[in-house]
Protein backbone atom coordinates (compact mmCIF):
# COMPACT_ATOMS: atom_id res chain seq x y z
CA UNK A 1 0.00 0.00 0.00
CA UNK A 2 1.66 3.23 -1.19
CA UNK A 3 0.66 6.21 1.36
CA UNK A 4 1.13 9.34 0.58
CA UNK A 5 1.15 11.76 3.12
CA UNK A 6 -1.51 15.26 2.23
CA UNK A 7 -0.36 17.06 5.71
CA UNK A 8 1.63 19.81 4.16
CA UNK A 9 -1.56 21.54 2.21
CA UNK A 10 -1.94 25.10 2.32
CA UNK A 11 -5.91 24.62 2.43
CA UNK A 12 -5.37 22.80 5.63
CA UNK A 13 -6.30 26.21 8.25
CA UNK A 14 -3.60 24.68 10.40
CA UNK A 15 -0.87 24.69 8.10
CA UNK A 16 -1.42 27.14 5.92
CA UNK A 17 0.21 29.89 8.35
CA UNK A 18 3.50 27.83 8.05
CA UNK A 19 3.52 28.54 4.57
CA UNK A 20 2.64 32.00 4.83
CA UNK A 21 5.02 32.80 7.01
CA UNK A 22 7.59 30.75 5.46
CA UNK A 23 8.09 28.30 9.02
CA UNK A 24 10.13 25.73 7.94
CA UNK A 25 10.48 24.47 11.82
CA UNK A 26 6.80 23.48 11.42
CA UNK A 27 6.99 22.16 7.93
CA UNK A 28 9.79 19.96 8.62
CA UNK A 29 8.58 18.44 11.82
CA UNK A 30 5.47 17.43 9.45
CA UNK A 31 7.38 16.04 6.84
CA UNK A 32 9.19 13.92 9.37
CA UNK A 33 6.35 13.37 11.55
CA UNK A 34 4.36 11.88 8.37
CA UNK A 35 7.97 9.74 6.92
CA UNK A 36 8.17 8.19 10.71
CA UNK A 37 4.08 7.28 10.65
CA UNK A 38 4.94 5.20 7.11
CA UNK A 39 4.53 7.99 4.32
CA UNK A 40 6.08 6.30 0.74
CA UNK A 41 5.59 9.97 -1.15
CA UNK A 42 4.71 13.35 1.01
CA UNK A 43 2.80 15.41 -0.84
CA UNK A 44 3.61 19.68 -0.80
CA UNK A 45 0.85 22.26 -2.25
CA UNK A 46 0.59 26.03 -1.86
CA UNK A 47 -2.24 26.30 -4.20
CA UNK A 48 -3.71 28.53 -1.88
CA UNK A 49 -1.16 31.11 -2.86
CA UNK A 50 -2.21 32.69 -5.85
CA UNK A 51 -0.23 35.16 -6.36
CA UNK A 52 3.21 33.31 -5.40
CA UNK A 53 2.41 29.73 -5.67
CA UNK A 54 5.38 28.53 -7.55
CA UNK A 55 8.12 30.30 -5.63
CA UNK A 56 6.13 28.82 -2.02
CA UNK A 57 6.04 25.05 -3.63
CA UNK A 58 9.50 25.51 -4.50
CA UNK A 59 10.50 26.52 -0.94
CA UNK A 60 7.97 23.78 0.06
CA UNK A 61 10.07 21.13 -1.53
CA UNK A 62 13.48 22.50 -0.59
CA UNK A 63 12.21 22.27 2.97
CA UNK A 64 11.14 19.16 2.86
CA UNK A 65 13.77 17.48 0.99
CA UNK A 66 16.50 19.38 3.66
CA UNK A 67 15.65 16.50 6.09
CA UNK A 68 13.34 13.73 4.74
CA UNK A 69 14.65 11.70 2.01
CA UNK A 70 11.15 10.48 0.88
CA UNK A 71 9.96 11.46 -2.59
CA UNK A 72 7.76 14.12 -3.20
CA UNK A 73 4.34 14.25 -4.63
CA UNK A 74 4.44 17.74 -6.11
CA UNK A 75 1.18 19.11 -5.75
CA UNK A 76 -0.93 21.80 -7.96
CA UNK A 77 -3.00 21.56 -11.19
CA UNK A 78 -0.89 24.79 -12.41
CA UNK A 79 2.41 24.01 -14.74
CA UNK A 80 3.76 27.00 -13.73
CA UNK A 81 3.74 25.89 -9.87
CA UNK A 82 4.69 22.24 -10.77
CA UNK A 83 7.56 23.46 -13.01
CA UNK A 84 8.90 25.64 -10.02
CA UNK A 85 8.96 22.60 -7.11
CA UNK A 86 10.28 19.93 -9.82
CA UNK A 87 13.34 22.03 -10.98
CA UNK A 88 13.68 22.76 -6.97
CA UNK A 89 13.76 18.77 -6.34
CA UNK A 90 16.92 16.60 -6.16
CA UNK A 91 15.89 13.43 -4.48
CA UNK A 92 14.13 10.11 -5.95
CA UNK A 93 11.39 10.27 -9.05
CA UNK A 94 8.76 12.39 -7.40
CA UNK A 95 5.13 12.23 -8.40
CA UNK A 96 3.10 15.06 -10.09
CA UNK A 97 -0.45 15.78 -8.43
CA UNK A 98 -2.08 15.95 -10.85
CA UNK A 99 -3.20 15.49 -14.72
CA UNK A 100 -6.55 15.18 -16.17
CA UNK A 101 -8.52 14.71 -19.23
CA UNK A 102 -9.06 18.44 -19.42
CA UNK A 103 -7.09 19.43 -22.80
CA UNK A 104 -5.67 22.34 -21.25
CA UNK A 105 -4.19 20.51 -17.78
CA UNK A 106 -3.60 17.64 -20.17
CA UNK A 107 -1.35 19.31 -22.94
CA UNK A 108 0.41 21.74 -20.08
CA UNK A 109 0.99 18.90 -17.21
CA UNK A 110 2.19 15.89 -19.08
CA UNK A 111 5.26 17.61 -21.08
CA UNK A 112 6.72 18.65 -17.42
CA UNK A 113 6.01 14.50 -16.30
CA UNK A 114 8.16 13.55 -19.33
CA UNK A 115 10.91 16.31 -19.17
CA UNK A 116 11.52 15.61 -15.54
CA UNK A 117 10.72 11.73 -15.65
CA UNK A 118 7.91 11.94 -13.09
CA UNK A 119 5.42 9.26 -11.89
CA UNK A 120 1.70 11.10 -12.52
CA UNK A 121 -1.61 10.93 -10.90
CA UNK A 122 -4.08 11.37 -12.70
CA UNK A 123 -7.59 12.31 -12.42
CA UNK A 124 -10.56 10.49 -13.87
CA UNK A 125 -12.47 13.85 -15.08
CA UNK A 126 -12.13 15.65 -18.16
CA UNK A 127 -13.80 19.28 -20.04
CA UNK A 128 -16.85 16.93 -19.75
CA UNK A 129 -17.03 17.43 -16.04
CA UNK A 130 -16.83 14.54 -13.38
CA UNK A 131 -18.15 11.52 -13.77
CA UNK A 132 -21.23 9.51 -12.31
CA UNK A 133 -20.91 6.30 -12.91
CA UNK A 134 -18.61 3.19 -12.74
CA UNK A 135 -18.47 3.25 -16.42
CA UNK A 136 -18.28 6.66 -17.02
CA UNK A 137 -14.92 6.49 -14.51
CA UNK A 138 -13.82 3.39 -16.25
CA UNK A 139 -13.80 5.06 -19.80
CA UNK A 140 -12.04 7.75 -18.65
CA UNK A 141 -8.91 6.09 -16.54
CA UNK A 142 -8.94 3.92 -19.74
CA UNK A 143 -8.80 6.33 -22.36
CA UNK A 144 -6.31 8.70 -19.89
CA UNK A 145 -3.93 5.25 -19.60
CA UNK A 146 -3.71 5.02 -22.93
CA UNK A 147 -3.02 8.81 -24.10
CA UNK A 148 -0.52 8.45 -21.70
CA UNK A 149 1.10 5.12 -22.84
CA UNK A 150 0.95 6.25 -26.09
CA UNK A 151 3.37 9.08 -24.74
CA UNK A 152 5.92 6.95 -23.45
CA UNK A 153 4.92 7.21 -19.83
CA UNK A 154 5.00 3.51 -18.26
CA UNK A 155 1.58 1.76 -16.88
CA UNK A 156 4.11 1.47 -13.32
CA UNK A 157 4.38 5.02 -13.26
CA UNK A 158 0.54 6.11 -13.64
CA UNK A 159 -1.79 6.76 -10.34
CA UNK A 160 -5.16 6.75 -11.08
CA UNK A 161 -7.05 9.08 -9.01
CA UNK A 162 -11.21 7.46 -9.20
CA UNK A 163 -12.41 10.82 -7.80
CA UNK A 164 -14.40 10.05 -4.63
CA UNK A 165 -17.45 11.84 -4.05
CA UNK A 166 -19.80 12.35 -1.25
CA UNK A 167 -22.06 9.51 -0.66
CA UNK A 168 -24.09 11.48 1.41
CA UNK A 169 -24.91 13.48 -2.07
CA UNK A 170 -25.41 10.17 -3.92
CA UNK A 171 -25.88 6.63 -2.35
CA UNK A 172 -23.67 5.11 -5.64
CA UNK A 173 -20.66 6.76 -5.73
CA UNK A 174 -18.76 4.74 -3.00
CA UNK A 175 -19.92 1.85 -4.90
CA UNK A 176 -18.96 3.35 -8.29
CA UNK A 177 -15.73 4.36 -7.34
CA UNK A 178 -15.14 0.58 -5.45
CA UNK A 179 -16.25 -0.81 -9.03
CA UNK A 180 -13.71 1.08 -11.18
CA UNK A 181 -10.68 -0.04 -8.64
CA UNK A 182 -11.81 -3.66 -9.59
CA UNK A 183 -11.84 -3.02 -13.03
CA UNK A 184 -9.20 -1.11 -13.87
CA UNK A 185 -6.92 -3.42 -11.26
CA UNK A 186 -7.93 -6.24 -13.31
CA UNK A 187 -7.11 -4.63 -17.29
CA UNK A 188 -4.28 -2.79 -16.07
CA UNK A 189 -2.46 -4.74 -13.22
CA UNK A 190 0.80 -2.44 -13.48
CA UNK A 191 -1.34 0.86 -13.26
CA UNK A 192 -1.02 2.19 -9.69
CA UNK A 193 -4.25 4.06 -7.46
CA UNK A 194 -3.74 7.68 -5.52
CA UNK A 195 -6.94 8.04 -4.33
CA UNK A 196 -8.28 11.11 -1.89
CA UNK A 197 -10.61 9.50 0.40
CA UNK A 198 -11.80 11.99 2.64
CA UNK A 199 -14.54 13.19 0.35
CA UNK A 200 -16.57 10.05 0.77
CA UNK A 201 -17.73 11.07 3.81
CA UNK A 202 -18.65 14.68 3.63
CA UNK A 203 -21.44 15.89 5.11
CA UNK A 204 -22.33 12.65 6.93
CA UNK A 205 -21.36 12.91 10.82
CA UNK A 206 -18.59 10.49 12.29
CA UNK A 207 -16.54 11.09 9.13
CA UNK A 208 -13.36 8.49 10.37
CA UNK A 209 -15.89 5.93 10.72
CA UNK A 210 -17.05 6.56 7.19
CA UNK A 211 -13.76 7.07 5.91
CA UNK A 212 -12.20 3.95 7.43
CA UNK A 213 -15.09 1.55 6.33
CA UNK A 214 -14.51 3.19 2.77
CA UNK A 215 -10.79 2.66 2.57
CA UNK A 216 -10.93 -1.29 3.73
CA UNK A 217 -13.57 -1.57 0.90
CA UNK A 218 -11.58 0.27 -1.86
CA UNK A 219 -8.62 -2.19 -0.62
CA UNK A 220 -10.39 -5.30 -1.02
CA UNK A 221 -11.55 -4.38 -4.49
CA UNK A 222 -7.70 -3.17 -5.13
CA UNK A 223 -6.49 -0.28 -3.67
CA UNK A 224 -3.07 0.03 -3.85
CA UNK A 225 -2.54 3.69 -2.52
CA UNK A 226 -4.41 6.51 -1.13
CA UNK A 227 -3.82 10.15 -0.15
CA UNK A 228 -4.31 10.25 3.49
CA UNK A 229 -3.62 11.69 6.78
CA UNK A 230 -0.98 9.06 8.29
CA UNK A 231 -0.38 10.82 11.61
CA UNK A 232 -4.36 9.56 11.90
CA UNK A 233 -3.38 6.14 13.78
CA UNK A 234 -6.58 4.47 13.77
CA UNK A 235 -6.64 4.86 9.78
CA UNK A 236 -3.73 3.41 9.50
CA UNK A 237 -4.41 1.27 11.77
CA UNK A 238 -6.95 -0.07 9.13
CA UNK A 239 -4.21 0.10 6.87
CA UNK A 240 -2.70 -2.80 8.68
CA UNK A 241 -5.47 -4.70 9.71
CA UNK A 242 -6.97 -4.54 5.89
CA UNK A 243 -3.62 -5.88 4.50
CA UNK A 244 -3.60 -8.54 7.48
CA UNK A 245 -7.10 -9.47 6.10
CA UNK A 246 -6.47 -9.45 2.60
CA UNK A 247 -3.14 -11.34 2.74
CA UNK A 248 -1.24 -8.95 1.53
CA UNK A 249 0.73 -8.74 4.84
CA UNK A 250 2.36 -12.20 5.10
CA UNK A 251 2.28 -14.04 8.50
CA UNK A 252 0.71 -10.54 10.22
CA UNK A 253 4.38 -9.67 10.04
CA UNK A 254 3.76 -5.94 9.73
CA UNK A 255 0.54 -5.90 11.42
CA UNK A 256 2.51 -7.29 14.93
CA UNK A 257 5.26 -4.99 14.52
CA UNK A 258 2.73 -2.10 13.65
CA UNK A 259 0.88 -3.38 17.73
CA UNK A 260 4.49 -3.42 19.36
CA UNK A 261 5.18 0.09 18.29
CA UNK A 262 2.05 0.94 19.77
CA UNK A 263 -0.03 2.26 16.76
CA UNK A 264 -3.14 0.50 18.09
CA UNK A 265 -3.53 1.46 21.61
CA UNK A 266 -6.31 3.79 22.37
CA UNK A 267 -8.08 2.04 19.55
CA UNK B 1 -27.49 -6.94 5.92
CA UNK B 2 -28.75 -10.16 7.48
CA UNK B 3 -27.36 -10.04 11.54
CA UNK B 4 -27.28 -13.78 13.42
CA UNK B 5 -27.08 -12.24 17.19
CA UNK B 6 -24.48 -14.87 18.35
CA UNK B 7 -25.30 -13.97 22.71
CA UNK B 8 -27.06 -16.88 23.69
CA UNK B 9 -24.53 -19.72 23.06
CA UNK B 10 -23.20 -22.05 26.02
CA UNK B 11 -19.44 -21.58 24.87
CA UNK B 12 -19.94 -17.89 26.32
CA UNK B 13 -18.11 -18.26 29.61
CA UNK B 14 -20.22 -15.68 30.49
CA UNK B 15 -23.81 -17.58 29.28
CA UNK B 16 -22.87 -20.63 30.18
CA UNK B 17 -24.05 -20.55 33.80
CA UNK B 18 -27.59 -19.04 33.11
CA UNK B 19 -28.20 -21.73 30.97
CA UNK B 20 -26.83 -23.78 33.65
CA UNK B 21 -29.48 -22.54 36.28
CA UNK B 22 -32.11 -22.41 33.86
CA UNK B 23 -31.85 -18.55 34.74
CA UNK B 24 -34.41 -17.23 32.13
CA UNK B 25 -34.19 -13.63 33.08
CA UNK B 26 -30.88 -13.44 31.60
CA UNK B 27 -31.57 -15.60 28.57
CA UNK B 28 -34.36 -13.37 28.37
CA UNK B 29 -32.39 -9.55 28.75
CA UNK B 30 -29.59 -10.92 26.03
CA UNK B 31 -32.63 -11.81 23.81
CA UNK B 32 -34.28 -8.55 24.22
CA UNK B 33 -30.89 -6.67 23.80
CA UNK B 34 -29.73 -8.01 20.80
CA UNK B 35 -32.97 -7.62 19.37
CA UNK B 36 -33.06 -3.91 20.12
CA UNK B 37 -29.35 -3.91 18.76
CA UNK B 38 -30.89 -5.00 14.84
CA UNK B 39 -30.33 -9.12 15.21
CA UNK B 40 -32.66 -10.16 12.50
CA UNK B 41 -32.39 -14.09 13.75
CA UNK B 42 -31.30 -14.78 17.60
CA UNK B 43 -28.97 -17.82 17.42
CA UNK B 44 -29.26 -20.20 20.36
CA UNK B 45 -26.85 -22.99 21.40
CA UNK B 46 -26.96 -25.58 24.32
CA UNK B 47 -24.13 -27.83 22.64
CA UNK B 48 -21.92 -27.70 25.99
CA UNK B 49 -24.42 -29.43 27.80
CA UNK B 50 -23.37 -32.84 26.25
CA UNK B 51 -26.03 -34.73 28.67
CA UNK B 52 -29.08 -33.21 28.11
CA UNK B 53 -28.63 -30.97 25.21
CA UNK B 54 -32.11 -31.64 23.75
CA UNK B 55 -34.00 -30.39 27.03
CA UNK B 56 -31.78 -27.55 27.65
CA UNK B 57 -32.19 -26.26 23.86
CA UNK B 58 -35.92 -26.69 23.95
CA UNK B 59 -35.63 -24.84 26.95
CA UNK B 60 -33.86 -21.68 25.50
CA UNK B 61 -36.36 -21.87 22.54
CA UNK B 62 -38.99 -21.23 24.94
CA UNK B 63 -37.19 -19.04 27.05
CA UNK B 64 -36.42 -16.89 24.07
CA UNK B 65 -39.91 -16.67 22.71
CA UNK B 66 -41.95 -15.84 25.26
CA UNK B 67 -40.16 -12.31 25.31
CA UNK B 68 -39.10 -11.35 21.49
CA UNK B 69 -40.67 -12.07 18.24
CA UNK B 70 -37.60 -12.49 16.04
CA UNK B 71 -36.97 -16.16 14.39
CA UNK B 72 -34.24 -17.96 15.99
CA UNK B 73 -31.12 -19.81 14.80
CA UNK B 74 -31.36 -22.79 16.39
CA UNK B 75 -27.72 -24.21 16.84
CA UNK B 76 -26.52 -27.47 17.67
CA UNK B 77 -24.44 -30.27 15.43
CA UNK B 78 -26.50 -32.94 16.93
CA UNK B 79 -29.94 -33.89 14.67
CA UNK B 80 -31.69 -35.24 18.20
CA UNK B 81 -30.93 -31.42 20.15
CA UNK B 82 -32.16 -29.66 17.27
CA UNK B 83 -35.22 -31.74 17.09
CA UNK B 84 -36.43 -31.20 20.36
CA UNK B 85 -35.54 -26.83 19.73
CA UNK B 86 -37.47 -27.27 16.76
CA UNK B 87 -40.63 -28.91 18.09
CA UNK B 88 -40.61 -25.97 20.66
CA UNK B 89 -40.68 -23.56 18.23
CA UNK B 90 -43.35 -21.64 17.16
CA UNK B 91 -42.12 -18.46 15.55
CA UNK B 92 -41.23 -17.44 11.98
CA UNK B 93 -39.29 -19.47 9.63
CA UNK B 94 -36.04 -20.66 11.58
CA UNK B 95 -33.08 -21.45 10.86
CA UNK B 96 -31.05 -24.55 11.55
CA UNK B 97 -27.29 -23.90 12.19
CA UNK B 98 -25.29 -26.08 10.51
CA UNK B 99 -25.21 -28.64 7.91
CA UNK B 100 -22.39 -29.33 6.53
CA UNK B 101 -21.01 -31.70 3.48
CA UNK B 102 -19.89 -34.47 6.08
CA UNK B 103 -22.19 -37.50 5.29
CA UNK B 104 -23.55 -38.21 8.34
CA UNK B 105 -24.07 -34.62 9.46
CA UNK B 106 -25.76 -34.11 6.01
CA UNK B 107 -27.58 -37.40 6.14
CA UNK B 108 -29.43 -36.54 9.67
CA UNK B 109 -29.92 -32.73 9.39
CA UNK B 110 -31.29 -32.36 5.79
CA UNK B 111 -34.55 -34.43 6.39
CA UNK B 112 -35.19 -31.81 9.98
CA UNK B 113 -34.59 -29.06 7.84
CA UNK B 114 -37.23 -30.36 5.15
CA UNK B 115 -39.99 -31.73 7.82
CA UNK B 116 -39.36 -27.95 10.01
CA UNK B 117 -39.44 -25.96 6.40
CA UNK B 118 -36.29 -24.32 8.06
CA UNK B 119 -33.97 -22.33 6.57
CA UNK B 120 -30.22 -24.28 6.34
CA UNK B 121 -26.73 -22.57 7.42
CA UNK B 122 -24.82 -24.68 5.80
CA UNK B 123 -20.61 -25.52 6.21
CA UNK B 124 -18.32 -25.06 3.54
CA UNK B 125 -16.61 -28.53 4.87
CA UNK B 126 -17.09 -32.18 4.50
CA UNK B 127 -15.23 -35.57 5.22
CA UNK B 128 -12.11 -34.69 3.68
CA UNK B 129 -11.96 -32.05 6.74
CA UNK B 130 -11.85 -27.78 6.43
CA UNK B 131 -10.49 -26.45 2.79
CA UNK B 132 -7.89 -24.69 2.35
CA UNK B 133 -8.05 -22.39 -0.82
CA UNK B 134 -11.07 -20.37 -2.05
CA UNK B 135 -11.25 -23.11 -4.93
CA UNK B 136 -11.97 -25.98 -2.71
CA UNK B 137 -14.14 -23.53 -0.81
CA UNK B 138 -16.21 -22.71 -4.11
CA UNK B 139 -16.30 -26.19 -5.05
CA UNK B 140 -18.01 -27.37 -1.42
CA UNK B 141 -20.30 -24.50 -1.73
CA UNK B 142 -21.62 -25.45 -5.27
CA UNK B 143 -21.41 -29.19 -4.33
CA UNK B 144 -23.59 -28.18 -1.41
CA UNK B 145 -25.61 -26.00 -3.13
CA UNK B 146 -26.60 -28.62 -5.97
CA UNK B 147 -27.84 -31.54 -3.18
CA UNK B 148 -30.03 -28.95 -1.05
CA UNK B 149 -31.81 -27.90 -4.23
CA UNK B 150 -32.13 -31.29 -5.48
CA UNK B 151 -33.93 -32.15 -2.12
CA UNK B 152 -36.53 -29.34 -2.83
CA UNK B 153 -34.82 -26.18 -0.85
CA UNK B 154 -34.87 -22.84 -2.22
CA UNK B 155 -31.12 -21.21 -3.19
CA UNK B 156 -32.92 -18.68 -0.62
CA UNK B 157 -33.17 -20.73 2.04
CA UNK B 158 -29.70 -21.56 1.93
CA UNK B 159 -27.05 -19.93 4.04
CA UNK B 160 -23.39 -20.67 3.45
CA UNK B 161 -20.93 -20.35 6.23
CA UNK B 162 -17.55 -20.00 3.74
CA UNK B 163 -15.58 -21.19 7.34
CA UNK B 164 -13.35 -18.67 8.20
CA UNK B 165 -9.57 -19.47 9.69
CA UNK B 166 -7.30 -17.34 11.56
CA UNK B 167 -4.59 -15.17 9.35
CA UNK B 168 -2.37 -15.46 11.72
CA UNK B 169 -1.97 -19.31 10.79
CA UNK B 170 -2.26 -18.44 6.74
CA UNK B 171 -2.41 -15.60 5.32
CA UNK B 172 -4.18 -16.11 2.71
CA UNK B 173 -7.27 -17.32 4.62
CA UNK B 174 -8.49 -13.88 4.56
CA UNK B 175 -8.67 -13.59 1.33
CA UNK B 176 -9.46 -17.42 0.54
CA UNK B 177 -13.11 -16.54 1.87
CA UNK B 178 -13.10 -13.17 0.32
CA UNK B 179 -12.85 -14.77 -2.79
CA UNK B 180 -15.76 -17.37 -2.75
CA UNK B 181 -17.77 -14.85 -1.09
CA UNK B 182 -17.34 -12.71 -4.29
CA UNK B 183 -17.89 -15.98 -6.63
CA UNK B 184 -20.99 -17.47 -4.78
CA UNK B 185 -22.70 -14.16 -4.87
CA UNK B 186 -22.06 -13.88 -8.65
CA UNK B 187 -23.01 -17.76 -9.39
CA UNK B 188 -25.58 -17.50 -7.26
CA UNK B 189 -27.45 -14.26 -6.15
CA UNK B 190 -30.36 -15.76 -4.38
CA UNK B 191 -28.11 -17.82 -1.91
CA UNK B 192 -27.53 -16.01 1.21
CA UNK B 193 -24.55 -16.09 4.00
CA UNK B 194 -23.87 -16.55 7.50
CA UNK B 195 -20.65 -16.05 8.25
CA UNK B 196 -18.89 -16.05 11.64
CA UNK B 197 -16.35 -13.45 12.31
CA UNK B 198 -14.43 -14.15 14.69
CA UNK B 199 -12.07 -17.34 14.13
CA UNK B 200 -10.18 -14.41 11.49
CA UNK B 201 -8.42 -12.93 14.13
CA UNK B 202 -7.50 -15.66 16.70
CA UNK B 203 -4.11 -15.80 17.76
CA UNK B 204 -3.87 -11.73 16.77
CA UNK B 205 -3.59 -8.70 18.74
CA UNK B 206 -6.37 -6.16 18.96
CA UNK B 207 -8.72 -8.89 17.44
CA UNK B 208 -11.53 -6.32 17.12
CA UNK B 209 -9.75 -4.30 14.68
CA UNK B 210 -8.91 -7.39 12.14
CA UNK B 211 -12.79 -8.56 12.71
CA UNK B 212 -14.17 -4.82 11.59
CA UNK B 213 -11.82 -4.79 8.98
CA UNK B 214 -12.74 -8.38 7.67
CA UNK B 215 -16.50 -7.75 7.61
CA UNK B 216 -16.24 -4.81 5.65
CA UNK B 217 -14.05 -6.75 3.51
CA UNK B 218 -15.94 -9.59 3.30
CA UNK B 219 -19.03 -6.91 3.01
CA UNK B 220 -17.57 -5.49 -0.18
CA UNK B 221 -17.53 -9.15 -1.85
CA UNK B 222 -21.07 -9.75 -1.26
CA UNK B 223 -21.88 -10.57 2.55
CA UNK B 224 -25.11 -10.55 3.47
CA UNK B 225 -25.47 -11.78 6.68
CA UNK B 226 -23.11 -12.77 9.28
CA UNK B 227 -23.08 -14.48 13.34
CA UNK B 228 -22.07 -12.03 14.94
CA UNK B 229 -22.49 -9.77 18.59
CA UNK B 230 -25.15 -6.92 17.85
CA UNK B 231 -24.15 -5.47 21.54
CA UNK B 232 -20.38 -4.63 20.08
CA UNK B 233 -21.49 -1.20 19.37
CA UNK B 234 -18.86 -0.75 17.52
CA UNK B 235 -18.90 -3.58 15.20
CA UNK B 236 -22.14 -2.53 14.45
CA UNK B 237 -21.05 0.62 13.24
CA UNK B 238 -18.55 -0.49 10.73
CA UNK B 239 -22.32 -2.39 9.13
CA UNK B 240 -23.47 0.64 8.92
CA UNK B 241 -20.94 2.52 7.74
CA UNK B 242 -20.22 -0.60 5.14
CA UNK B 243 -23.72 -0.18 3.79
CA UNK B 244 -23.20 3.51 3.02
CA UNK B 245 -20.04 2.95 1.26
CA UNK B 246 -21.39 0.16 -0.39
CA UNK B 247 -24.43 2.03 -1.37
CA UNK B 248 -26.89 -0.54 0.32
CA UNK B 249 -28.09 2.05 2.60
CA UNK B 250 -29.84 4.35 0.33
CA UNK B 251 -29.47 8.36 1.18
CA UNK B 252 -27.16 7.13 4.00
CA UNK B 253 -30.64 7.10 5.77
CA UNK B 254 -30.02 4.08 8.32
CA UNK B 255 -26.50 5.53 8.96
CA UNK B 256 -27.90 8.49 10.01
CA UNK B 257 -30.80 7.03 12.17
CA UNK B 258 -27.83 4.98 14.06
CA UNK B 259 -25.93 8.35 14.24
CA UNK B 260 -29.48 9.54 16.05
CA UNK B 261 -29.60 6.96 18.30
CA UNK B 262 -26.39 7.29 20.03
CA UNK B 263 -24.58 3.96 18.40
CA UNK B 264 -21.86 5.90 17.36
CA UNK B 265 -20.97 7.23 20.53
CA UNK B 266 -17.64 7.08 21.79
CA UNK B 267 -16.14 5.62 18.93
Amino acid sequence: MIIIGEKINSTLKAVRPAIEAYDAETIQSLAKRQVEAGSDYIDVNAGMFYDDEPQRLAWLVDTVQAVVKTPLCIDSPSPAALEAGLKAYRGDVPIINSISGEKERFEAILPLALKYKTKLITLCMDDTGMPETSDERYALAEKLIGRLTDAGMKHDDIYIDPLVRPVGTGSHYGVAVIETIRRIKTEYPQVHFACGLSNVSYGLPQRKLINQAFLVSAMTAGLDGAILDPLDNKLMAFVAAAKAVLGIDEFCVEYLEKYREGLFEGL
